[in-house]
């Protein structure tokens, strides 16, 4: 059952969640001074309008008008009551789940890429580098540029590049240009061709060349597709639409779900129940990440860089250490060795709980969802698939109607070759790599109390 | 700018074209006896309600419950006004798309899978049989006994099986089975192996395949996605939705646009607008097909095969010859030797025209409107975007608002090979092979005037 909100309905306004914590947010840190980073440090980095949203203080920020515009050509998004779902697991639970796959891009990129791109646009920005994993990232933001006639350089991590063209392939048919990482244009790149002609690369590697073509260039700016309060502050569209969904239909929450990688998606989708929940509303916010990349769950909560090459400043958050190399899992966008700082503190600060799953059961739930709902999600949403399909099975042991909502923030269109191996027997599981980690969190900066 | 039809607004009943002819459609012919067909010879191939939609003449067939439900999981579907696109071109005319690649499958292709699988349900059947050339409609009929708890065996053009595995990836998440055809399970597929095993296939091939796993099974019947009258049937729920999200902004079509290959998504689009031309308002119909397999501006109109083994009754339509295999252009939808009766019927009468056109062509459009738009089309919907480009740019030497309107019918998210090769200047046109054409219309069956 589909739950359209009207268009004129759409959010005007981001929702800050900085002034409804807690506590203050911990300070980035440069790494040099080790003090708190001061805005004209970022200012080569970003352009000041985000950096600024990054602390802001006022609870609601307006979406200006070329981003709402854009926004709706496919916002507001649909949210779903799952029933042959639910039918099909026998719960009593009600099932929603927001669909962010019918973005231009197919996922929830898209609701940052536009505005990222929109407020480089406003600052004089001819250009924007970043970095891309599998490219869902790369590919969206390459969507924002041409919306806004941008110019757009993606580093692409050298193995994704190699095996995965279609994303690649979206970005240039946006106009974007795509380069292998490491590449001969950087000094980094350079170097650890050098050491080894056929790098496969890394994302740390990628943001590293990324920054390095975007920093000493006046009319560039770099950009970062998760993690950072700005980009999980665009995201918060999704939740506020899922607000007035679930109101239609005279629903509310009990649970709300959904996969962390970065942290953007699901933040974007939640953040704005927090305040229901600090106001006495019985709300349980679960975080779900892969059992190879367990950040939350087994990471700890201090400083840390943002990427492998030590160049970003530090940031508090959960950890496995900036010099962790996660498994290959299929879920390539949940392999992140940090997690976005304020949903760091959610966790920590007990408001949100985590919880880390193996693939295998992911693509069996993902599996038997399309079958039911007809959506084929991305390796990524299997896990909030997962869990979502764990809770109603609770649901129904303990005969409770209870109003599950889950974010699925995209179709796996581009990943059907995880679903081979999954419907063929061949996927398997990767162990927490406990060594990896320890080894990865025994480099970690000190970092003096701030 | 898109506009949102109500889910109640929703249409409720197909648009039956056939009692708005100007003439009767000429019937299907028996081969053997070379007259025209009863029910009784295809009641072994169709369920007995699908025979009647293709003969019914009564205006409007109500849309049983079942599929209303399936069909609101994704309609009513956006209409865009291409406002950023019109600006790109400079054209003063307004352009209007139908959006079909939000459904489950990416295309318009589930608006009859759904129909035809809920009425194989009915018809008490446990299993439906198909065949699909590059993947579009096995998926989608993949999808709809899913939803319908059939099952589905498809038999996909042994070169695409072997080259494009994700769209038998996604029938094979939504439980379908999927075989490489020619195939050792039937007697044509073993004659065709024994004479060569490494046989590329044909959509020919495939659908005589699919007739014999079927036809013998009491509990299977065959099924087609496109060319028969029931699926054009079922396909005009987007111009009905178009009718409404037109009146919405108060516009009305001058020119209505659509790719064919073997018509649906085109006759869809714009049979419930054929009426309002009857009734006198100035409306053109283009229906635009490749250059290379240019069965409308090219073929006769006369009695011919569906399929190169003739197994299928005779069909009064534009035909290139059964016996006819088309260049490998990207837009494998397109690659069809004969013409949908109603559509071919419709282009001799001179109600709508038809126009062929070359694939790069088609390709710089879609370069250009995903640049504006956002969306990345399929090659088949490329042809469409072309023509419509051509309609905006002659609007402007003419200085007319004219009101423009084209059906966006699929994503091109499995089709970025070939954007790649437009990109990279590696992509050729193919001209119309005509001595092919005429070797294949040499062997048509002669058929006694009915």
């Amino acid at each position: 059952m589909r739950i359209e909100l009207p268009k004129d309905e759409m959010p005007r306004q981001w929702y800050n969640i900085i002034p409804d914590l807690p506590s203050p947010p911990a300070p980035p840190i440069h790494p040099g001074r080790m003090e708190p980073c001061t805005p004209d440090d970022l200012v080569d980095v970003f352009p000041m309008s985000l950096i600024e949203q990054d602390v802001s203080d006022k609870p609601w920020i307006d979406i200006p008008e070329p981003i709402l515009d854009l926004y709706a050509q496919w916002r507001p998004t649909p949210l779903y009551r799952a029933v042959r779902w639910e039918q099909a697991l026998g719960t009593p639970a009600k099932i929603y789940y927001k669909w962010e796959g019918v973005s231009p891009a197919g996922s929830h990129k898209p609701n940052t890429a536009v505005a990222q791109a929109y407020y480089n646009k406003q600052a004089g920005m001819k250009r924007i580098a970043t970095e891309t994993g599998a490219g869902q990232w790369g590919s969206a933001l390459s969507y924002g540029c041409a919306m806004f006639g941008l110019g757009c350089t993606v580093y692409m991590v050298g193995v994704s590049y190699d095996q995965k063209p279609y994303r690649r392939l979206m970005m240039e048919t946006w106009g974007a240009t795509c380069y292998r990482s490491p590449n001969q244009r950087t000094q980094i790149g350079k170097r650890l061709l050098a050491e080894r002609p056929d790098h496969p690369g890394s994302l740390g590697i990628a943001i590293s060349e990324a920054l390095e073509d975007a920093v000493p260039d006046p009319e560039c700016r770099y950009s970062l597709g998760s993690v950072l309060n700005h980009v999980l502050l665009h995201q918060t569209i999704n939740g506020l639409e899922c607000k007035k969904q679930l109101a239609m239909v005279g629903d509310e929450p009990d649970v709300i779900i959904g996969c962390i990688g970065g942290g953007s998606n699901y933040a974007g989708h939640c953040f704005p129940f927090v305040p229901d929940k600090a106001a006495g509303k019985d709300i349980r916010f679960i975080a779900v990440e892969p059992q190879s990349c367990p950040s939350t769950t087994k990471g700890p909560y201090r400083y840390d860089f943002g990427d492998t090459a030590q160049t970003t400043p530090l940031l508090k958050m959960h950890t496995l250490g900036h010099d962790f190399v996660p498994p290959g899992i299929h879920a390539g966008g949940l392999r992140y060795h940090g997690m976005a700082p304020l949903v760091s503190q959610l966790i920590k600060e007990g408001i949100m709980e985590s919880v880390a799953v193996p693939q295998t059961k992911c693509f069996e739930s993902a599996v038997g969802f399309a079958r039911a709902e007809g959506w084929i999600v991305a390796p990524e949403t299997a896990h909030a698939v997962y869990v979502t399909e764990q809770e109603a099975l609770k649901a129904k042991e303990e005969g409770v109607e209870r109003v599950i909502m889950f974010n699925n923030s995209g179709h796996g269109y581009f990943d059907l070759a995880a679903y081979e191996a999954f419907l063929s027997g061949k996927l398997a599981d990767y162990e927490y790599p406990v060594e990896e980690v320890q080894r990865a969190l025994s480099v970690l900066p000190e970092v003096p109390e701030q």
